[in-house]
Protein backbone atom coordinates (compact mmCIF):
# COMPACT_ATOMS: atom_id res chain seq x y z
CA UNK A 1 0.00 0.00 0.00
CA UNK A 2 1.78 3.23 1.04
CA UNK A 3 3.85 4.10 3.83
CA UNK A 4 4.28 6.87 6.82
CA UNK A 5 2.82 9.76 6.51
CA UNK A 6 -0.19 9.30 5.69
CA UNK A 7 -3.21 11.46 4.65
CA UNK A 8 -6.93 10.08 4.49
CA UNK A 9 -10.20 12.38 4.44
CA UNK A 10 -13.54 11.55 5.04
CA UNK A 11 -15.86 12.54 2.08
CA UNK A 12 -19.76 13.41 2.60
CA UNK A 13 -22.65 15.90 3.93
CA UNK A 14 -22.11 16.91 7.83
CA UNK A 15 -19.00 15.10 8.28
CA UNK A 16 -17.70 17.53 10.26
CA UNK A 17 -18.71 16.14 13.46
CA UNK A 18 -17.83 12.51 12.99
CA UNK A 19 -15.28 10.77 15.07
CA UNK A 20 -13.82 8.63 12.54
CA UNK A 21 -10.78 11.40 12.32
CA UNK A 22 -9.76 11.03 15.76
CA UNK A 23 -10.47 7.12 16.18
CA UNK A 24 -7.79 6.80 12.79
CA UNK A 25 -5.16 9.36 14.33
CA UNK A 26 -5.31 7.80 18.03
CA UNK A 27 -4.88 4.59 16.68
CA UNK A 28 -2.12 5.85 14.28
CA UNK A 29 -0.25 7.66 17.35
CA UNK A 30 -0.21 4.20 19.04
CA UNK A 31 1.42 2.73 16.01
CA UNK A 32 4.07 5.65 15.63
CA UNK A 33 2.65 6.58 12.74
CA UNK A 34 2.00 10.47 11.40
CA UNK A 35 -1.38 10.33 10.07
CA UNK A 36 -3.56 12.97 9.42
CA UNK A 37 -7.08 12.30 8.51
CA UNK A 38 -9.72 15.04 7.36
CA UNK A 39 -12.88 16.08 6.81
CA UNK A 40 -14.25 16.85 3.88
CA UNK A 41 -17.17 17.97 4.00
CA UNK A 42 -19.23 18.96 0.79
CA UNK A 43 -21.58 21.55 2.29
CA UNK A 44 -18.93 23.07 3.84
CA UNK A 45 -16.29 23.22 0.99
CA UNK A 46 -19.61 24.19 -1.39
CA UNK A 47 -18.66 21.15 -3.58
CA UNK A 48 -22.34 19.58 -4.75
CA UNK A 49 -22.53 15.53 -4.50
CA UNK A 50 -21.94 14.76 -8.76
CA UNK A 51 -18.71 16.22 -7.79
CA UNK A 52 -17.15 12.97 -6.44
CA UNK A 53 -15.18 12.16 -9.25
CA UNK A 54 -13.18 15.39 -9.38
CA UNK A 55 -12.39 14.90 -5.62
CA UNK A 56 -11.32 12.12 -6.00
CA UNK A 57 -9.03 13.03 -8.79
CA UNK A 58 -7.86 16.03 -6.82
CA UNK A 59 -7.26 13.93 -3.34
CA UNK A 60 -5.00 11.72 -5.59
CA UNK A 61 -3.04 14.30 -7.37
CA UNK A 62 -2.39 16.41 -3.64
CA UNK A 63 -1.06 13.53 -2.46
CA UNK A 64 -4.12 11.92 -0.02
CA UNK A 65 -3.83 7.84 0.41
CA UNK A 66 -7.26 7.21 0.66
CA UNK A 67 -10.53 8.92 1.78
CA UNK A 68 -13.54 7.17 3.23
CA UNK A 69 -16.64 7.97 1.70
CA UNK A 70 -20.35 8.48 3.04
CA UNK A 71 -23.86 9.87 2.32
CA UNK A 72 -24.58 10.44 -0.94
CA UNK A 73 -21.49 9.41 -2.27
CA UNK A 74 -21.35 6.11 -1.68
CA UNK A 75 -22.79 4.73 -4.97
CA UNK A 76 -21.94 7.69 -7.27
CA UNK A 77 -18.73 7.55 -6.17
CA UNK A 78 -18.13 3.66 -8.38
CA UNK A 79 -17.82 4.95 -11.71
CA UNK A 80 -14.78 7.09 -11.02
CA UNK A 81 -12.93 3.29 -9.13
CA UNK A 82 -10.50 1.57 -11.58
CA UNK A 83 -11.33 -1.42 -9.35
CA UNK A 84 -13.96 -2.69 -6.79
CA UNK A 85 -13.70 -5.30 -4.17
CA UNK A 86 -15.93 -8.41 -3.99
CA UNK A 87 -17.63 -6.91 -0.74
CA UNK A 88 -18.23 -3.79 -2.04
CA UNK A 89 -19.48 -5.13 -5.96
CA UNK A 90 -22.27 -7.57 -4.13
CA UNK A 91 -23.36 -3.94 -1.95
CA UNK A 92 -23.13 -1.90 -4.81
CA UNK A 93 -21.97 0.98 -2.06
CA UNK A 94 -18.19 1.88 -1.69
CA UNK A 95 -17.25 3.96 2.02
CA UNK A 96 -13.32 3.35 1.77
CA UNK A 97 -11.51 4.22 -1.41
CA UNK A 98 -7.25 3.35 -1.84
CA UNK A 99 -5.22 5.36 -4.09
CA UNK A 100 -3.21 1.96 -5.12
CA UNK A 101 -0.18 2.90 -7.19
CA UNK A 102 -2.17 0.66 -9.77
CA UNK A 103 -5.20 2.39 -9.23
CA UNK A 104 -7.99 3.27 -7.07
CA UNK A 105 -10.01 0.62 -5.78
CA UNK A 106 -13.26 0.64 -3.94
CA UNK A 107 -14.22 -1.40 -0.65
CA UNK A 108 -16.91 -1.90 1.96
CA UNK A 109 -16.14 -2.11 5.21
CA UNK A 110 -19.49 -1.72 6.76
CA UNK A 111 -20.82 -5.30 5.97
CA UNK A 112 -17.67 -6.78 7.68
CA UNK A 113 -17.76 -4.10 10.33
CA UNK A 114 -20.89 -4.73 11.46
CA UNK A 115 -20.40 -9.29 11.59
CA UNK A 116 -16.79 -8.70 13.74
CA UNK A 117 -18.82 -5.77 16.15
CA UNK A 118 -21.73 -8.79 16.47
CA UNK A 119 -19.41 -11.42 17.19
CA UNK A 120 -18.06 -9.29 19.94
CA UNK A 121 -21.09 -8.03 21.22
CA UNK A 122 -23.15 -11.02 20.67
CA UNK A 123 -21.03 -14.10 20.92
CA UNK A 124 -23.19 -17.00 20.53
CA UNK A 125 -26.38 -15.23 19.79
CA UNK A 126 -29.29 -17.22 17.80
CA UNK A 127 -29.36 -16.45 14.03
CA UNK A 128 -32.03 -18.32 12.99
CA UNK A 129 -34.67 -15.79 12.02
CA UNK A 130 -33.52 -12.37 12.22
CA UNK A 131 -35.66 -9.17 11.67
CA UNK A 132 -33.66 -6.14 9.80
CA UNK A 133 -35.33 -3.04 10.51
CA UNK A 134 -34.47 -0.50 7.36
CA UNK A 135 -33.71 -1.41 3.93
CA UNK A 136 -31.57 1.83 3.32
CA UNK A 137 -27.44 1.25 2.81
CA UNK A 138 -26.99 0.56 5.89
CA UNK A 139 -29.68 -2.09 6.36
CA UNK A 140 -27.52 -3.50 2.94
CA UNK A 141 -24.47 -3.68 4.83
CA UNK A 142 -26.09 -5.46 7.62
CA UNK A 143 -28.52 -7.87 5.67
CA UNK A 144 -25.04 -9.31 3.79
CA UNK A 145 -23.27 -9.39 7.13
CA UNK A 146 -26.06 -11.35 9.03
CA UNK A 147 -26.85 -13.80 6.02
CA UNK A 148 -22.48 -14.42 6.07
CA UNK A 149 -23.12 -14.88 9.79
CA UNK A 150 -24.96 -17.53 8.52
CA UNK A 151 -29.42 -16.40 9.13
CA UNK A 152 -31.34 -18.75 7.89
CA UNK A 153 -34.06 -16.81 7.71
CA UNK A 154 -33.85 -12.80 7.17
CA UNK A 155 -36.88 -10.30 6.79
CA UNK A 156 -36.94 -6.86 5.77
CA UNK A 157 -39.39 -3.84 7.01
CA UNK A 158 -39.29 -0.82 6.11
CA UNK A 159 -42.16 1.83 5.37
CA UNK A 160 -40.78 2.10 1.43
CA UNK A 161 -42.15 -2.00 1.02
CA UNK A 162 -40.47 -1.16 -2.23
CA UNK A 163 -37.22 -0.84 -1.23
CA UNK A 164 -37.50 -3.53 0.98
CA UNK A 165 -38.41 -5.86 -2.16
CA UNK A 166 -35.27 -4.27 -4.06
CA UNK A 167 -32.94 -5.49 -0.78
CA UNK A 168 -34.62 -8.55 -0.61
CA UNK A 169 -34.13 -9.87 -4.19
CA UNK A 170 -30.52 -8.39 -4.14
CA UNK A 171 -29.96 -10.46 -0.78
CA UNK A 172 -31.81 -13.48 -1.94
CA UNK A 173 -29.40 -13.84 -5.24
CA UNK A 174 -25.82 -13.51 -3.62
CA UNK A 175 -27.70 -15.92 -0.28
CA UNK A 176 -28.99 -19.26 -1.85
CA UNK A 177 -28.83 -21.04 1.34
CA UNK A 178 -31.04 -18.63 2.84
CA UNK A 179 -34.80 -17.11 2.90
CA UNK A 180 -35.26 -13.51 2.70
CA UNK A 181 -38.82 -12.12 2.86
CA UNK A 182 -40.33 -8.86 3.60
CA UNK A 183 -42.88 -7.67 5.84
CA UNK A 184 -45.16 -4.69 6.00
CA UNK A 185 -44.21 -2.86 9.53
CA UNK A 186 -47.60 -3.53 10.97
CA UNK A 187 -46.80 -7.07 10.93
CA UNK A 188 -43.77 -6.66 13.59
CA UNK A 189 -46.36 -8.04 16.24
CA UNK A 190 -46.71 -11.46 14.54
CA UNK A 191 -42.97 -11.66 13.29
CA UNK A 192 -40.99 -10.07 17.02
CA UNK A 193 -42.21 -12.71 19.30
CA UNK A 194 -41.34 -15.56 16.81
CA UNK A 195 -37.37 -13.96 16.00
CA UNK A 196 -33.90 -14.36 17.69
CA UNK A 197 -32.64 -10.94 17.15
CA UNK A 198 -34.04 -7.70 15.76
CA UNK A 199 -31.78 -5.15 13.83
CA UNK A 200 -32.64 -1.63 13.85
CA UNK A 201 -31.09 0.06 10.82
CA UNK A 202 -33.42 3.56 10.51
CA UNK A 203 -32.47 7.10 11.77
CA UNK A 204 -34.71 7.05 14.72
CA UNK A 205 -32.85 7.11 17.80
CA UNK A 206 -30.60 9.18 16.50
CA UNK A 207 -30.04 12.77 18.67
CA UNK A 208 -32.38 14.54 15.99
CA UNK A 209 -34.90 11.45 15.93
CA UNK A 210 -35.69 10.95 19.13
CA UNK A 211 -37.97 8.20 20.20
CA UNK A 212 -38.77 4.15 19.21
CA UNK A 213 -38.85 2.62 16.09
CA UNK A 214 -41.72 -0.08 17.18
CA UNK A 215 -43.82 -0.41 20.27
CA UNK A 216 -41.31 -1.76 22.83
CA UNK A 217 -44.39 -3.70 24.12
CA UNK A 218 -42.91 -6.26 21.46
CA UNK A 219 -39.66 -6.95 23.41
CA UNK A 220 -39.41 -9.96 24.87
CA UNK A 221 -36.46 -11.67 26.81
CA UNK A 222 -35.90 -14.47 24.15
CA UNK A 223 -34.81 -11.53 21.14
CA UNK A 224 -31.59 -9.66 20.78
CA UNK A 225 -31.62 -6.40 19.81
CA UNK A 226 -28.85 -4.24 18.09
CA UNK A 227 -28.93 -0.91 16.80
CA UNK A 228 -26.63 0.90 14.50
CA UNK A 229 -27.62 4.26 16.02
CA UNK A 230 -24.45 5.54 17.93
CA UNK A 231 -25.26 8.99 18.70
CA UNK A 232 -26.01 8.27 21.28
CA UNK A 233 -24.37 4.94 22.04
CA UNK A 234 -27.57 4.31 24.26
CA UNK A 235 -30.57 4.55 22.35
CA UNK A 236 -33.91 4.70 23.80
CA UNK A 237 -34.86 1.60 21.72
CA UNK A 238 -31.78 -0.45 23.47
CA UNK A 239 -32.73 1.11 26.45
CA UNK A 240 -36.12 -0.07 26.42
CA UNK A 241 -34.45 -4.01 25.31
CA UNK A 242 -32.10 -3.75 28.28
CA UNK A 243 -35.45 -3.28 30.32
CA UNK A 244 -37.32 -5.96 28.74
CA UNK A 245 -34.74 -8.29 29.44
CA UNK A 246 -33.17 -8.36 26.34
CA UNK A 247 -29.26 -8.51 25.10
CA UNK A 248 -28.10 -6.03 23.25
CA UNK A 249 -25.45 -4.76 20.73
CA UNK A 250 -25.37 -0.58 20.31
CA UNK A 251 -24.10 0.90 17.13
CA UNK A 252 -20.47 1.53 18.52
CA UNK A 253 -18.87 -1.87 17.59
CA UNK A 254 -20.04 -1.42 13.92
CA UNK A 255 -18.56 2.14 13.97
CA UNK A 256 -15.48 0.85 15.46
CA UNK A 257 -15.14 -1.92 13.45
CA UNK A 258 -15.24 -0.17 10.32
CA UNK A 259 -12.89 1.64 10.98
CA UNK A 260 -10.50 -0.76 12.07
CA UNK A 261 -11.20 -2.69 8.40
CA UNK A 262 -10.33 0.95 6.39
CA UNK A 263 -7.27 1.37 9.03
CA UNK A 264 -5.64 -1.54 7.97
CA UNK A 265 -6.80 -1.37 4.05
CA UNK A 266 -5.15 1.90 4.61
CA UNK A 267 -1.98 1.45 6.40
CA UNK A 268 -1.46 -2.51 5.82
CA UNK A 269 -1.27 -2.68 9.59
CA UNK A 270 -3.88 -4.31 11.73
CA UNK A 271 -5.42 -1.94 14.41
CA UNK A 272 -5.77 -2.78 18.05
CA UNK A 273 -9.49 -2.96 18.18
CA UNK A 274 -10.03 -2.75 21.63
CA UNK A 275 -8.09 0.27 22.08
CA UNK A 276 -9.88 1.85 19.07
CA UNK A 277 -13.85 0.62 21.01
CA UNK A 278 -12.21 1.92 24.20
CA UNK A 279 -11.02 5.41 22.51
CA UNK A 280 -14.36 5.68 20.85
CA UNK A 281 -16.22 4.86 24.17
CA UNK A 282 -14.81 7.95 25.99
CA UNK A 283 -15.44 10.14 22.83
CA UNK A 284 -19.01 9.35 21.96
CA UNK A 285 -20.58 9.50 25.86
CA UNK B 1 -3.37 30.50 12.67
CA UNK B 2 -4.36 26.38 12.55
CA UNK B 3 -4.32 23.84 15.01
CA UNK B 4 -2.81 20.18 15.24
CA UNK B 5 -2.84 17.93 13.18
CA UNK B 6 -1.23 19.91 10.20
CA UNK B 7 -1.81 19.01 6.17
CA UNK B 8 1.04 21.08 3.84
CA UNK B 9 2.11 20.78 0.63
CA UNK B 10 5.05 21.66 -1.59
CA UNK B 11 3.64 23.03 -5.42
CA UNK B 12 5.85 22.89 -8.10
CA UNK B 13 7.90 21.15 -11.05
CA UNK B 14 10.72 18.74 -10.11
CA UNK B 15 10.02 19.02 -6.18
CA UNK B 16 10.09 14.83 -5.11
CA UNK B 17 13.50 14.83 -4.13
CA UNK B 18 12.83 17.81 -2.09
CA UNK B 19 14.01 17.94 1.65
CA UNK B 20 12.05 20.34 3.04
CA UNK B 21 9.13 17.67 3.97
CA UNK B 22 11.16 15.97 5.79
CA UNK B 23 12.46 19.14 7.45
CA UNK B 24 9.26 19.98 8.59
CA UNK B 25 8.10 16.56 9.60
CA UNK B 26 10.83 16.11 11.81
CA UNK B 27 10.80 19.23 13.59
CA UNK B 28 6.75 18.85 14.04
CA UNK B 29 7.32 15.81 15.55
CA UNK B 30 9.55 16.98 17.99
CA UNK B 31 6.89 19.35 19.48
CA UNK B 32 4.52 16.57 19.49
CA UNK B 33 2.43 18.01 16.58
CA UNK B 34 0.92 15.83 13.81
CA UNK B 35 1.78 17.04 10.74
CA UNK B 36 1.95 15.37 7.29
CA UNK B 37 3.60 17.25 4.60
CA UNK B 38 2.94 16.30 0.77
CA UNK B 39 5.04 17.06 -1.95
CA UNK B 40 2.40 17.41 -5.62
CA UNK B 41 5.04 17.47 -8.16
CA UNK B 42 2.91 19.45 -11.41
CA UNK B 43 4.35 16.86 -14.04
CA UNK B 44 3.49 13.77 -12.19
CA UNK B 45 0.04 14.60 -11.25
CA UNK B 46 -0.16 16.05 -14.84
CA UNK B 47 -1.28 19.69 -13.78
CA UNK B 48 0.08 22.20 -15.90
CA UNK B 49 1.85 25.40 -14.06
CA UNK B 50 -1.69 27.44 -15.27
CA UNK B 51 -3.64 25.31 -12.88
CA UNK B 52 -2.38 26.86 -9.72
CA UNK B 53 -5.65 28.73 -9.19
CA UNK B 54 -7.24 25.69 -8.96
CA UNK B 55 -4.37 24.03 -6.95
CA UNK B 56 -4.95 26.35 -4.43
CA UNK B 57 -8.80 26.08 -4.45
CA UNK B 58 -8.66 22.28 -4.13
CA UNK B 59 -6.21 21.96 -1.50
CA UNK B 60 -8.25 24.66 0.76
CA UNK B 61 -11.33 22.48 -0.18
CA UNK B 62 -9.58 19.25 0.66
CA UNK B 63 -8.04 20.37 4.19
CA UNK B 64 -4.68 21.70 3.74
CA UNK B 65 -3.75 24.32 6.15
CA UNK B 66 -1.14 25.67 3.60
CA UNK B 67 1.37 25.37 1.07
CA UNK B 68 4.60 25.65 0.03
CA UNK B 69 5.11 27.22 -4.04
CA UNK B 70 8.09 26.58 -5.98
CA UNK B 71 9.02 27.22 -9.59
CA UNK B 72 7.28 27.71 -12.03
CA UNK B 73 4.42 29.10 -9.71
CA UNK B 74 6.24 31.41 -7.36
CA UNK B 75 4.54 34.44 -9.18
CA UNK B 76 1.59 33.32 -10.76
CA UNK B 77 0.31 32.33 -7.29
CA UNK B 78 -0.07 36.09 -6.59
CA UNK B 79 -3.44 36.94 -8.40
CA UNK B 80 -5.36 33.66 -7.04
CA UNK B 81 -4.84 35.15 -3.27
CA UNK B 82 -6.78 36.96 -0.82
CA UNK B 83 -3.18 38.87 0.52
CA UNK B 84 0.15 39.71 0.20
CA UNK B 85 2.09 40.05 3.50
CA UNK B 86 4.57 43.11 2.40
CA UNK B 87 7.74 41.08 2.16
CA UNK B 88 6.23 39.29 -0.87
CA UNK B 89 4.67 41.92 -2.14
CA UNK B 90 7.98 43.80 -2.44
CA UNK B 91 9.69 40.86 -4.26
CA UNK B 92 6.57 39.82 -6.52
CA UNK B 93 7.10 36.08 -5.63
CA UNK B 94 5.48 34.08 -3.31
CA UNK B 95 6.83 30.65 -1.78
CA UNK B 96 4.37 30.18 1.15
CA UNK B 97 0.42 30.23 1.07
CA UNK B 98 -1.68 29.67 4.41
CA UNK B 99 -5.47 29.12 4.06
CA UNK B 100 -6.65 30.82 7.36
CA UNK B 101 -9.95 31.47 7.96
CA UNK B 102 -10.16 34.94 7.01
CA UNK B 103 -8.72 34.45 3.25
CA UNK B 104 -5.60 32.69 1.66
CA UNK B 105 -2.42 35.02 2.45
CA UNK B 106 0.55 34.72 0.06
CA UNK B 107 4.02 35.14 1.80
CA UNK B 108 7.91 34.90 0.97
CA UNK B 109 10.51 33.20 3.43
CA UNK B 110 13.35 33.41 0.87
CA UNK B 111 14.65 36.67 1.84
CA UNK B 112 13.98 36.42 5.66
CA UNK B 113 15.67 32.98 5.64
CA UNK B 114 18.50 33.94 3.73
CA UNK B 115 18.85 37.42 5.73
CA UNK B 116 18.81 34.83 8.92
CA UNK B 117 21.03 32.64 7.34
CA UNK B 118 23.48 34.86 6.70
CA UNK B 119 23.38 36.13 10.23
CA UNK B 120 23.82 32.74 11.77
CA UNK B 121 26.68 31.61 9.54
CA UNK B 122 28.84 34.99 8.17
CA UNK B 123 27.93 36.87 12.25
CA UNK B 124 30.05 40.11 11.60
CA UNK B 125 31.03 40.12 7.89
CA UNK B 126 31.15 43.48 6.36
CA UNK B 127 28.74 44.08 3.79
CA UNK B 128 29.63 47.63 1.98
CA UNK B 129 29.97 46.61 -0.62
CA UNK B 130 28.49 42.76 -2.21
CA UNK B 131 28.13 41.46 -5.34
CA UNK B 132 24.84 39.35 -6.61
CA UNK B 133 25.76 36.75 -9.01
CA UNK B 134 22.20 35.64 -10.74
CA UNK B 135 18.95 37.98 -10.99
CA UNK B 136 16.08 35.24 -10.91
CA UNK B 137 14.07 34.41 -8.17
CA UNK B 138 16.24 33.43 -5.28
CA UNK B 139 18.81 36.20 -6.65
CA UNK B 140 15.77 39.02 -6.21
CA UNK B 141 14.79 37.07 -2.63
CA UNK B 142 19.00 37.69 -1.58
CA UNK B 143 18.87 40.90 -3.28
CA UNK B 144 16.27 41.99 -1.07
CA UNK B 145 17.28 40.46 2.43
CA UNK B 146 21.02 41.89 1.60
CA UNK B 147 19.85 45.38 1.51
CA UNK B 148 17.80 44.93 4.70
CA UNK B 149 21.28 43.67 5.77
CA UNK B 150 22.93 46.91 5.06
CA UNK B 151 24.97 45.89 2.02
CA UNK B 152 25.28 49.97 1.10
CA UNK B 153 26.45 49.30 -2.79
CA UNK B 154 25.18 45.70 -4.08
CA UNK B 155 26.20 45.14 -7.84
CA UNK B 156 24.13 42.75 -9.61
CA UNK B 157 25.94 40.68 -12.63
CA UNK B 158 23.40 38.21 -14.75
CA UNK B 159 24.67 37.00 -18.32
CA UNK B 160 21.01 38.58 -19.20
CA UNK B 161 21.56 41.88 -18.08
CA UNK B 162 17.95 43.16 -18.89
CA UNK B 163 16.78 40.46 -16.02
CA UNK B 164 19.99 41.84 -14.19
CA UNK B 165 18.76 46.02 -14.79
CA UNK B 166 15.28 45.25 -14.03
CA UNK B 167 15.91 43.80 -10.50
CA UNK B 168 18.51 46.63 -9.97
CA UNK B 169 15.44 48.92 -10.31
CA UNK B 170 12.93 47.21 -8.35
CA UNK B 171 16.08 46.97 -5.50
CA UNK B 172 16.90 50.55 -6.04
CA UNK B 173 13.07 51.60 -5.73
CA UNK B 174 12.70 49.90 -1.85
CA UNK B 175 16.48 50.44 -0.68
CA UNK B 176 16.84 54.25 -1.45
CA UNK B 177 19.85 54.42 0.78
CA UNK B 178 21.58 51.74 -1.16
CA UNK B 179 23.49 51.96 -4.13
CA UNK B 180 22.38 49.42 -6.55
CA UNK B 181 24.02 48.50 -10.17
CA UNK B 182 24.66 46.34 -12.65
CA UNK B 183 27.91 44.74 -14.15
CA UNK B 184 28.56 42.39 -17.12
CA UNK B 185 29.80 39.03 -16.04
CA UNK B 186 33.31 39.65 -17.69
CA UNK B 187 33.99 42.59 -15.18
CA UNK B 188 33.94 40.41 -11.96
CA UNK B 189 37.97 40.22 -12.55
CA UNK B 190 37.21 44.26 -11.46
CA UNK B 191 34.84 43.71 -9.30
CA UNK B 192 35.59 41.03 -7.14
CA UNK B 193 39.17 42.14 -5.77
CA UNK B 194 37.77 45.11 -3.89
CA UNK B 195 34.23 43.66 -2.48
CA UNK B 196 33.42 42.60 0.44
CA UNK B 197 31.56 39.37 -0.55
CA UNK B 198 29.71 37.75 -3.35
CA UNK B 199 26.25 35.43 -3.24
CA UNK B 200 25.77 33.12 -5.65
CA UNK B 201 22.31 32.70 -6.92
CA UNK B 202 22.81 30.60 -10.61
CA UNK B 203 22.20 26.77 -10.95
CA UNK B 204 25.95 26.48 -11.73
CA UNK B 205 27.26 23.92 -8.90
CA UNK B 206 24.27 21.75 -9.09
CA UNK B 207 24.68 18.36 -9.23
CA UNK B 208 23.18 18.03 -12.74
CA UNK B 209 24.97 21.96 -13.16
CA UNK B 210 28.80 21.05 -11.98
CA UNK B 211 31.40 23.52 -12.45
CA UNK B 212 32.50 26.73 -11.34
CA UNK B 213 30.07 30.39 -11.77
CA UNK B 214 33.84 32.34 -12.27
CA UNK B 215 37.32 31.67 -12.18
CA UNK B 216 38.59 30.46 -9.29
CA UNK B 217 41.83 32.82 -9.54
CA UNK B 218 39.54 36.09 -8.63
CA UNK B 219 38.80 34.91 -4.86
CA UNK B 220 40.99 36.42 -2.51
CA UNK B 221 41.08 36.32 1.49
CA UNK B 222 39.22 39.63 1.74
CA UNK B 223 35.80 38.30 0.06
CA UNK B 224 33.40 35.73 1.97
CA UNK B 225 31.30 33.60 -0.24
CA UNK B 226 27.90 32.46 -0.30
CA UNK B 227 25.96 30.01 -2.20
CA UNK B 228 22.57 29.32 -2.08
CA UNK B 229 23.06 25.78 -4.31
CA UNK B 230 22.39 23.22 -1.09
CA UNK B 231 22.72 20.00 -3.78
CA UNK B 232 25.68 19.52 -2.99
CA UNK B 233 25.71 21.48 -0.10
CA UNK B 234 29.50 21.78 -0.31
CA UNK B 235 29.82 23.29 -3.76
CA UNK B 236 33.23 23.45 -6.31
CA UNK B 237 32.65 27.50 -5.37
CA UNK B 238 32.67 26.58 -1.53
CA UNK B 239 35.55 24.57 -1.58
CA UNK B 240 37.88 26.95 -4.00
CA UNK B 241 36.97 29.59 -1.94
CA UNK B 242 38.10 27.51 1.83
CA UNK B 243 41.23 27.15 -0.59
CA UNK B 244 41.61 30.71 -1.14
CA UNK B 245 41.20 31.48 2.22
CA UNK B 246 37.60 33.14 2.23
CA UNK B 247 34.78 32.86 5.37
CA UNK B 248 32.05 30.92 3.47
CA UNK B 249 28.26 30.31 3.62
CA UNK B 250 26.45 27.55 1.92
CA UNK B 251 22.88 27.01 0.96
CA UNK B 252 21.50 24.90 3.77
CA UNK B 253 21.23 27.98 6.17
CA UNK B 254 19.22 29.97 3.50
CA UNK B 255 17.09 26.61 3.37
CA UNK B 256 16.89 26.15 6.55
CA UNK B 257 15.64 29.18 7.68
CA UNK B 258 12.86 29.80 4.73
CA UNK B 259 11.25 26.51 6.13
CA UNK B 260 11.86 27.32 9.71
CA UNK B 261 9.99 30.55 8.84
CA UNK B 262 7.12 28.90 6.47
CA UNK B 263 6.88 26.12 9.60
CA UNK B 264 5.67 29.04 12.49
CA UNK B 265 4.18 30.79 10.00
CA UNK B 266 1.68 27.91 9.28
CA UNK B 267 1.81 26.52 13.13
CA UNK B 268 2.25 29.58 15.20
CA UNK B 269 4.84 27.81 16.95
CA UNK B 270 8.69 29.02 16.81
CA UNK B 271 10.87 25.88 15.61
CA UNK B 272 14.28 24.85 17.11
CA UNK B 273 16.28 26.20 13.72
CA UNK B 274 19.30 24.30 15.38
CA UNK B 275 17.76 21.28 15.72
CA UNK B 276 16.36 21.88 11.63
CA UNK B 277 19.99 22.78 10.55
CA UNK B 278 21.55 19.17 12.12
CA UNK B 279 18.24 17.41 10.44
CA UNK B 280 18.87 18.88 7.58
CA UNK B 281 22.67 17.99 7.11
CA UNK B 282 22.27 14.46 8.10
CA UNK B 283 19.80 14.54 4.91
CA UNK B 284 21.46 16.59 2.45
CA UNK B 285 25.30 14.84 2.95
Amino acid sequence: MTSSPYLVGLVGQGVGPSLTPALHMAEARAHGLNYVYRTIDLNAAGLTPDRIGEILTWARALGFDALNITHPCKRSVIPHLDRLDDGAAALGAVNTVVFQTTGTVGYNTDAPGFARGFAEGLPGAATSHVVLLGAGGAGAAVGHALLDLGTAHLTIVDVDVERATTLAGELAARHRDAHVDVSPSDKLSILLPSSDGVVHCTPTGMADHPGLPFDAGLLHPGLWVADIVYRPLDTELLTAARRAGCRTLDGGHMAVHQAAIAFELITGITPDADRMSRHFRTLAT
